[in-house]
């Protein structure tokens, strides 16, 4: 080798490895390499990831796409999760099963799309009547909620990672006024998660269907309703042009959790450094959502009501009393029949309990 | 020179490369430097923050190291924020005046402690009967807020960035029981922020002390009462030890704001990719502080009712209602009075008042 070419070599080397990016924690799995002084060397990273949630939904889906770009501006571009839009790689509520086999690298979706194989994951996304954002934050990290959420999800080979919240949802669309329970009864409507269990009790029938194709079977009739998100991302999905009654409040989601889905070998490939990134850049994340979803609430609802003639209803005292008989009916059925759902209740409930004492005083009545 | 040396010279540029950090972003004022393709090498950037609280204080304290430390480990290691205890570079007071003088690089601090130079700094802390944590982020980063702070801060030559918050402060220790608002005159309490006033107009005589000095102020009688901050805060200031009556709800803290406060020049002087890596790190310590502030305040009132008898006390509306009429008050003279302080009002009253569309319906009442 002439004495150009090597130099050309190392120069190449050299900025390989510059461009390699960071120098703390550790190498790549399929190429480790260490500098001096115990500095490693970063591999660039790339990762597919699937998500549960179109970019033209606000909130939920936007910021699937700004986490993607948080995680490769923290770590100088050497670790990029590919943002896909729902049916580019897998449909929405395939992204977690296919995480689980391995076909996709990393899910942004939420818990509950995942029920259908444990309806106990659904309490990693929300509960009925259950904790607001910021209590259930304190739940998973400090009552042992993200450890029961690791327990369950390393069964299936995936690493969850929460990374999305929202304020609470609306509690959903109806085309005609609803003023009694028997008002619900054969109703055919969009619901998730645990609510759902509570509709299905007063007669209402349930079927789950991802954001993106609630608008046209509402629209075709093929439901009579849909509960769906927060006001600004039911905004986005258009539904108040063929549902004019908005009815709050989300008793059924006083927030609403989100993860990025690791398949387990690939986060168990990636470096020490590479998996801080991602949980500091989810935790800017869930920041980012809690900000915005309290800001943007209010400015969709007044578009809704003065441009396209929705009513904002608020549920009677009688109506929201029989959806929280309906969910105790549910807990107990449930508990009876499925030792995780009563093992992961079980903590929730405990937790909440112990926090009345602070959440009955600290706050103004 | 032989081509042994120049590979060592070459292998040597590759590792000080690859240990200059990540690649994203822009080079440092003091050594700006480019790799090739437009990558540009970070340098290692070291900085001084004095904090206004104590490691030893739960909460406001511990979250100033666990920043310093996110910093650190998300730069892989290109940027350290040293913290300092307070007293160690400036007294605890003192630490945001020090950045603007720019004797100090960083203050861990919160705007209320900068109200001597204007009371407006007091917004960004928190404001009484004001916005809870997550309503006040989004007045921050969608209201308006974040530019009002930067607008002041910057006549100061000082860069603040959001970087902890709390959950709804207690109301306060006192040595006797308070049963009317006659009780409260000619008291000598520590006070902080906009509810100073608001005491003042009650006849008690405030005066703001740091957290590590008001213990023995308490304990020596030269103040009869004090509120600093949580429960959890509180119990690692002891103050249990020489007053047994605790009040909420802290109608005068809805929540707590802080800032990681750069000298301007400072700020200007780190990269892009530095600057995003504070904002980023800022994020997660919010969320963390969230969690932790949510999960640490009933087993901390456990505590001190259980073990050092403690009476906890939730404040008659008859009081509170005294405490928000005095806040009236002081809205309509400051405002008279100060042009900052009304516009910044202003904006936050605006923001509220829109929020209410949401915050009536969104939640569970």
């Amino acid at each position: 080798m002439r004495v150009g070419s090597l130099v050309a070599s190392l120069l190449t080397l050299a900025i390989v490895i510059a461009m390699s990016g960071c120098g703390d924690g550790g190498g790549d799995v399929s190429q480790p390499s260490s500098g001096s002084d115990g500095q490693k060397v970063q591999q660039k990273v790339k990762l597919n990831m699937a998500s549960a949630f179109p970019t033209s939904l606000e909130l939920i889906g936007s910021n699937g796409v700004r986490f993607s770009k948080t995680v490769e501006e923290v770590s100088a571009g050497t670790l990029e999760l590919k943002f896909f839009e729902p049916g580019a790689l897998v449909p929405a509520l395939e992204a977690i099963p296919a995480v689980s086999k391995g076909s996709v690298d990393v899910a942004w979706s939420t818990s509950g799309f995942y029920a259908g194989n444990d309806l106990a994951f659904s309490f990693f996304t929300s509960v009925p009547f259950g904790a607001s954002a910021d209590e259930l934050l304190a739940w998973l990290q400090y009552g042992g909620g993200n450890e029961l959420a690791d327990e369950m999800y390393a069964e299936h080979n995936i690493k969850a990672v929460p990374c999305f919240i929202t304020p609470p949802e609306a509690s959903g669309w109806f085309r005609k006024e609803i003023n009694s329970v028997e008002d619900l009864k054969g109703m055919k409507m969009r619901f998730f998660g645990l609510g759902a269990k509570v509709m299905d009790k007063l007669g209402v029938a349930t079927q789950l269907l991802a954001g993106g194709d609630i608008f046209q079977a509402l629209q075709l009739g093929t439901i009579d309703a849909t509960e769906f998100s927060v006001p600004s991302v039911d905004e986005s999905s258009s539904f108040y042009q063929v549902a004019k009654h908005y009815y709050f409040p989300g008793w059924h989601q006083a927030t609403a959790l989100g993860h990025a889905f690791f398949n387990m070998d690939i986060w168990n490939s990636l470096s020490a450094y590479h998996q801080r990134i991602v949980e500091v850049s989810c935790g800017y994340i869930l920041k980012e959502m809690i900000a915005e979803g309290e800001a943007t609430q209010a400015p969709a609802m007044r578009r809704m009501v003065e441009k396209h003639g929705v009513t904002i209803h608020y549920w009677s005292d009688e109506i929201l009393n029989a959806y929280r008989k309906a969910w105790n009916e549910v807990v107990v059925e449930e508990s009876a029949i499925n030792p995780k759902f009563k093992k992961v209740h079980d903590s929730y409930t405990k937790f909440r309990e112990d926090y009345k004492l602070w959440g009955e005083h600290g706050y103004m009545r």
